[in-house]
């Protein structure tokens, strides 16, 4: 592997890394509005569904305390986000397909983020890309269990797929030495794309036929 | 920080955080009534429900192995109350107001322990005051998962908001210098008053209007 | 506790624990037919259910990175067993009942493994059955969770307390003195046989009647 990159991007990826959590929580808050939970319980799964995902990996590789623990500014950012969405979105009335790109570009980018924290890790190449799976998709999955539905993930089109070849792509580029950042930047404008398109065309996995 | 509270202070609260798994476990199997469980079910949940939150607080944290790993008496005594109230619990009828207090008292005794864990730990006091609130509450959300239900505490009265106010006030009056044992008192005092309180007179936080 | 099993041992075991994996993604595959879930929910859930239990053991037992970051031939078995049996299992007609008895192997050698880490980490040995119990039977309680269920292991007949008596006698025979590789075939032995026994004979643990 080679050095992390320069400062200046970090900083960058930290204010986008902060930024996807908003967009989370602003998604998963204007989700629950379907539920009878209060501001607390919005809150709570609102921030989950922005940090949810990264706490998993981190749990798993045995980064502990786990991310936002040093970086409290993570929960804070998931918070404001869902309490202003609390008592805004009662009266905007935010068209369904707004948060479509923000979502997508979220995806990647904590796909991105876990697969390169895997890779500095020094895990093989096959666990950093389901790391930055994890990363991606885990925050969805325990907001899901917690509103008690069955995971979305696992049933519709190829959100999780489109992480997957992003996070291979990017160990893919890593590997055959292309600068860090370039290869996450195609990874992730892969990632969206293929998110998008997904979205656009009613793009799918095999689907199990229930038994007659 | 200063130096941890003494010995006879430690014992007594282990002593009482030991009462409090077994309240949680003495509610969790009453409530398990509703359900189409065996023995084997209701015990684990019940102990569940009693260690769950300093659970997943050790885990985020890095305290591993967790606290009952060192300590099996708290999955004993968890068993242990959820088995006898589990074959009691048929032939005496409980009043259902019969633990209101007890409870109470568990979640500010699971707050004020949480919260003191991580600050023992020198972590942000967001952190520790979330911690807190982990600990205080994480029990009963994994209880309501594994039943199948959307987790009480995001549907119901200010029990959480209890819990994050007990742990705030403690970290000030810890800030302000008074010494850590009137810290926990006053604190659980608060916690406790305030989820009575709550029970009492229905407050609760704002609740979105599902959309029509 | 003695020093750990020969080498050929311990690659017999890594063999069948890869076997117990598959068992476990085919069959979690084979249930998942009642739902709308696409490939990547299936394989998912699939894997989880196979290396669910022995990951919340290494958490709880602090032994981070979990053990399948080392090891990803784990995860590669129980995605390829899930999704083979996806696209055979349409065609194929395989009986309720025939995988019954390697399922039944699984638990067993899934308890003893569980057991015999926390032996060797010198934990008390009522945490070390304990172990043995969650690294049997969680990852099926991880899928009823992803499946939006009440977990099975709490409903039905003697699943767990098969596994608790296997971890139990495998660390009575280890503190008698008997050699580890024996103790772990006889606690295997009893395991299998009380669970078939339990379904043969619909043996199950008290319930609790339902309030009128």
């Amino acid at each position: 592997m080679r050095a992390p990159v320069r400062d200046t991007n970090m900083s960058l990826i930290h204010t986008l890394d902060l930024c996807a959590v908003a967009v989370c929580a602003i998604t998963a808050t204007l989700e629950a509005h379907r539920r009878d939970l209060d501001l607390f319980g919005v809150a709570v799964i609102a921030v989950i569904a922005g940090i949810g995902g990264g706490t998993v990996r981190d749990i798993l590789l045995g980064r502990l305390p786990v991310y936002w623990v040093h970086d409290p500014i993570y929960v804070v950012v998931g918070i404001a986000a869902s309490v202003a969405t609390f008592f805004l979105g009662r009266r905007l009335s935010i068209p369904k397909n707004f948060f479509l790109l923000p979502d997508a570009f979220g995806l990647a980018l904590f796909t991105v983020i876990g697969t390169t924290v895997a890779l500095n890790l020094q895990v093989h190449w096959f666990i950093a890309a389901l790391m930055g799976v994890i990363t991606g998709v885990f925050g969805g999955v325990i907001r899901d269990i917690l509103c008690n539905e069955v995971p979305l993930i696992f049933r519709t089109d190829i959100y999780a797929t489109a992480s997957l070849v992003g996070a291979l792509l990017l160990i893919l580029l890593d590997t055959l030495g292309l600068e860090r950042l370039s290869s996450i930047l195609i990874a992730m404008l892969v990632t969206v794309s293929l998110r998008l398109a997904a979205i656009r065309w009613h793009i799918h996995l095999p689907r199990l036929r229930p038994h007659p």
